[in-house]
Parts: C-alpha cells; structure tokens; sequence
C-alpha cells in the first residue's frame, strides 16, 4: 500500500523528527514535533490535504476533492498519533485523514519551518569578471545524468555556462538542448542562425556590435536559457561578452539607489518588429520578486523603444539609464572571450546580459546557431534529476 | 527618401496636427501644435531618438545610438520647424535631427497625450451567463485577413470565441492556430489529446469532472490562449463551461474587497508533476497590473500545492478561496455549451476559466484536441492586421 507521502506526491518525504502530540483547539491542531518545535495546523488545511485515494486520484496524484464541498466548521471527532507516527484526524462527518510526519514537517507553516524552507532554497552567486568559467563536456551532459546534473544548477544559480566537444554539424545544438526539454520556438525560429544577412531583421544579423542585452526583451516572459552555438568562426572580431546583471542591479543598488529605484519602477517599452510581426512589451528594466530581490533583468537598447514617462519623471529615467549602461560598460564586470567551433554558451537570458564586438565578414565566414529553453523546464528538469 | 517616421518603425503616423512652434529651454524644447497643445520634449529625449541612418539601421529600423555615448549636456545650436513641418535640431557637436510631426504628436509624453493613448487602448468587454458568444467559420478565417482579424479582436476583447466548420481530422488544429503564429509546445506536446487514458498523467485526461481552471497555472506564465477541438463526442456529458476571470474578480473586488486583497497578495503554489517532470509556480491567483486592473487569473485546483502563508494568514486565504471557488460556481457567470464535432473553443486562457463535465466513457468516444499560442502571438499579429 502507498504510504500517505508517495499519494500526494513523486518526491518522498523522509521521517527527521517524530511527532509527540496533537492537541486539537477550535480552529487547528497544535502539533508538537520529537525536536520540540511546535506546528499548528487548521482543520480546513488538513482537510484540504487529506491524501486518501477519495481525496486524491492516485495515477495523477491530482486532488479531487474542493475544499468549498467541505462546510468551513468541520470539526474533528477525534486526533490521534497512530502506532505508525502518523496524525490521524477522524472527521465528524465519518471522514479520516492520516498525514505521514515526514511529509507533515516538510509541510509546516509555523514560522520556524517557513524560515527554514527559505533558507534552504538554492542561493544564487554573483559573479563579475573574475568568474571561474563553468565549463562542461558535450559528452559527458550526452551520458551521464549526475554531469547534467551539475550543468543544470551552474546554469541555475551562476547563471553563465560553457560546453565543449559539440558537434560542428548544423542542428546538432537540439541534441544538447533537449537533454532539457523542448525548445522555445519564436519567430526567428526554433534555431535561429546568427550570420550577417543583408536582408536583417535584427541588428543581431548583422556584423554590428550589438551592446548588452537580454533575448527577447519584447516578449512577456523573456526566454529563460539561451544557447549560442559556435560552428564556424573566421571572421575578425565578434568576440563574445557577459555580464552578470544581478551584480550590476546590485552595485547600482548600493551606489544609486534614487537610480535602482527609478529601473525598477517605470516601465520601458522594448519592440521587435519586421515586416510579420510587431511585438512589443512594457515593463521594468529590473524586476524584483515578492521579497525585494532582483529576479529579472530586461534590457536591449536597440529594441527599445522611445521613453513614454511624465514630464516629471523624463529626466529621472534618462540618469537612470545611463547610469545602468554605465556600469555594464565596467571592465570589473565584464567577462569577454571568443567562441570557437565546437564550443557553446548556455546562459540564463533573464539575469546574464550578452554582448558581441563587431566583426568583418570579409576576414571569414562566422556562423553561430542559437535556441532558448525556458526557466520552468531547467527547474522542472532538476527537480526530477534530484527525485 | 524614406521620412523620418518610416525608418524609425513599420507603422505610419500620419499628420493629425500641425507643429506652430518650437522653443528651446535649458533642458528640453517645448513644442506646440496647430490645437494648442504643448508638449515639452527633453534634449536627451530628442536626441535618443533621433530616426536618422546614422542613429537607426535603416534595414532592421532597429537603433544603433546608445544614449550614453552623447554627453548628458547635449545642446542644440538651433531648433526650429523647417518648409515640410518637421522639427529640426541641430546639436552642438554638428549632428542634425528631423521629426516627423506626425510621429511625434504620437509620442508626446505631456500629460493630455499621455492620457489620450492609455483612453485608446482596447477595452475589454466583461461577460456573464448571457454573452452572445462570438462563433466564426473556419473557412473564412482561412481565406480572408479581416474575417481573422474580427476572430482576434474578439478573442482578445471578450476572451471566448467558438469556430465552426472546422475538419474533423487529428491535427487540423494546427492550420487554424498557425493562422495567428506558431504553437506554443508543453511537456503535454505541441498537441494534446483530451481522451480518457488510463495511464493519465493529468486529471484533464480522465473522464473526472474538472472544475473551472486555467490550464499550465505551474508555468510562470501561463499559455496566453487555448485551443479545444472537438474530433469525436459520442460519450454522454462532458459538456464545456466557461466564466469570465475577470468578471468574477471584479464581482469579488465589489463584494468581498478583503477577499480580493487576499488572493492578490497571497501567492499559492500549483504543481504538474509526474514521473518525467515536476513543474511548480508560485503566484497569487489575482494578479494586477501596474494601473491596478485585474490582468490575469490563475486557478486550477487540482494542480494546487498545500497552502505555505503564515499561521495569522491561512485562515484569511482560506477564506478567500472558498469565496473565489463559490462565485465561480453561481449561475449568473457559467456559460454551458456541449461541444459538437467540427467545433472549437478558443479563448484566453489567463482570463476565461474552463470547466469540463463528467462524461461516461462506456456510452461512447470522446477525443478532443488541443493546443496553445502565447499572448504576444496575438498583439503581434493583430498589429501587423491592422499596420
């Protein structure tokens, strides 16, 4: 029989403090854990999250039942610790409920377990010029899933990646890429072929410098992860530059908050447009999350359109943008190298901006192949490589 | 000779009203129009955006300029409206800027034509149980551009559309959702079927009931619209409902603003998980926009995670949520409607919830098909419609 844990969910929970009593109170139950932590928990959670197979459907793991077809004063009848550890909660309208305490304690929503989970949750780090490259074997990712593994959260929390040993044949990045998941399709393409076209689209296919951007800055959700494959460079030039935009954000932060503040309030309108499409996407050049930190960095001033602010705030955003530009342009944050047949870069779109020198098309041929992969695949992805 | 206007975008701006004058100040020039308006427009502002071939690739009409490489001090030398009604500057450092007054009424950033463009911006119309539901024929919006148009207008305005006439064969929906742009892949597949399997790994694909959902609420963002295709519906029930997000909402916000504030402020954690991935995404289900207009609605039951807020909050979202769910569940907003073959929904999948009846696998088939486009698709294409 499946234990509660493996119902509600593919990850286990394994047992780390016992618990040592429950005491029901009008609306909850006190939970007190082998380590002396005590959990409350009210009745309409656990009756929320009942696992039974009445509850749950057990193929998908799904739930069935709405807690709105449960009256909001259900009460227990009885709470016990079963002989097995477990809370058993006996409702007054003959339901029971059994919550295994491995997954109970992962569950609590006191204030000491939520102060845990966050603590534990990966930490990102900040680089700038110094950065000891990740680098990886084309190889190894192919075979082995601990390798892929340890690819997958260099990308994650550093955020700038190289693979070596790939295949120069043209497409050959799907292979890598899918050891992910699918690729994110736009209308460049599923692979977009980074070359100097007479008839561009973008000044990205040009032999133009193009000066630190993000992928897609025009799009609700930029792409997450962006490959840069290298199959031919002969041409002069072109060399590849990073930056990490979490650590500008962050000395702008620190330097110019009246700066930081003003990126991160008003809204830029950045446009992709060619004779098929016209899209475009206002928001924040800096995004932070529901605790302040910086999650996001949008910014690609040749896709950029004209400033629509007040009169008032005009003056403001232009020093702040400035400012920004200013310090990508920094060479203590700017890791630069040159990509060579075989080599690739993969790289969180949203957080490491890119840049490329110019280069001379006439010195040689430079053919690049490109794809993106988004954020919700790569964590999806080591989630499952870490079950 | 390209005008300014055309090299700086692919639209137009035609010439609405006249420029009567222009006055340099010390940090901007202010500008007046035939109706009297003024519109101040900074140097920095003016001179970011100057359209000429040397500040914009004329092929891409993307920018080449970096504002920071101009001195924040810039000054003009002259300004004044030239024999065709352009504003000219001339700058300092002996570089000449020419605006189209047509293109430049439509980025005046004053106060009344700041107002104007957000009063021009599409409104989208709120529905009941009594929408007149807008139906179109395949075939016309595969032959004809303003039958599509009219299609996507209303998809993005109303956010529910059914399409009649469509074939019967697996995988037409393709030609229909690639009217407006490429298909947006899932770990479900660039198509997926609704049948019911036995190995489902969703419970879309049992023959459950499914309460009123968005679909990929475990996705940062969610797909912008949905595409149901009905090939085969012998099986009894399994009827579609549909209730307008955003009507539901804006009736909470009325009747219960505590509620309101709550599943705006308090984010929930929706879950796909099953044996090859693990999708998880931490959002309220009310999200705003930066005007405080509900912009999207995030809701699956079955694919919630265990609410994780504080002790002090819980009782509060709870609350909230029993609130949202009944509301979704009164007549006055659900509209019912048995799909035939040859028919599809499509509709906006970050504003109008769907539902799906139970049906009894054992009185006949059912098979449905379906797939998504991202919102953007469909801003975009309506623009390039509409150029």
């Amino acid at each position: 029989m499946h234990t509660a844990a493996a119902i509600a969910d593919f990850r286990s929970y394994p047992l780390v403090h016992a618990l040592t009593a429950a005491t029901p109170l009008a609306d909850r139950v006190h939970v007190t854990w082998a380590d002396g932590r005590l959990s409350p928990f009210h009745l309409q959670w656990l009756r929320d999250n009942c696992p039974c197979q009445q509850c749950v459907y057990n193929v998908t793991r799904e739930q069935v039942l709405e807690i709105v077809d449960v009256p909001e004063d259900l009460a227990p009848d009885e709470v016990r610790i079963d002989d097995q550890g477990r809370l058993c909660v006996a409702w007054q309208d003959g339901h029971q409920s059994q919550f295994d305490p491995g997954w109970l304690r992962a569950h609590a929503y006191d204030n000491a377990s939520r102060a845990e989970r966050l603590a534990g949750k990966p930490q990102r780090q900040l680089w700038k010029r110094d950065l000891q490259l990740p680098v990886f074997e084309y190889q190894a990712l192919i075979e082995d899933t601990d390798a892929l593994l340890q690819w997958l959260l260099a990308i994650r929390d550093i955020g700038l990646t190289q693979v070596r040993g790939v295949p120069t044949e043209p497409g050959s990045l799907k292979q890598i890429a899918q050891r992910i998941s699918f690729i994110r399709e736009s209308n460049f393409g599923v692979l977009f072929n980074v070359q100097s076209k007479a008839d561009a689209d973008s000044n990205a296919y040009t032999a133009f410098n193009l000066p630190l951007h993000s992928d897609l800055p025009t799009r609700e959700l930029q792409p997450g992860l962006q490959f840069l494959h290298c199959l031919v460079n002969d041409a002069e030039g072109g060399e590849s530059i990073f930056v990490d935009g979490f650590a500008i954000a962050q000395a702008l932060r620190q330097e110019d908050p009246e700066a930081f503040d003003a990126l991160c309030q008003i809204p830029v309108e950045f446009r992709n447009k060619d004779r098929h499409s016209d899209y475009r996407c206002l928001a924040p050049i800096i995004a932070l999350d529901a605790l302040g930190q910086v999650s996001e960095i949008r910014m690609a001033n040749f896709l950029r359109g004209p400033f629509d602010t007040s009169v008032e705030q005009m003056p403001r955003l232009y020093r702040a943008y400035r400012r920004f530009i200013a310090l990508t342009r920094e060479p203590r944050f700017r890791l630069m190298q040159r990509l060579e047949p075989g080599q690739l870069w993969c790289f969180d779109n949203r957080r490491t901006l890119h840049a490329r020198n110019a280069f001379d098309p006439t010195t040689g041929a430079r053919h690049f192949q490109g794809c993106y992969v988004d954020r919700d695949e790569l964590l999806s992805r080591i989630l499952v490589l870490q079950r």
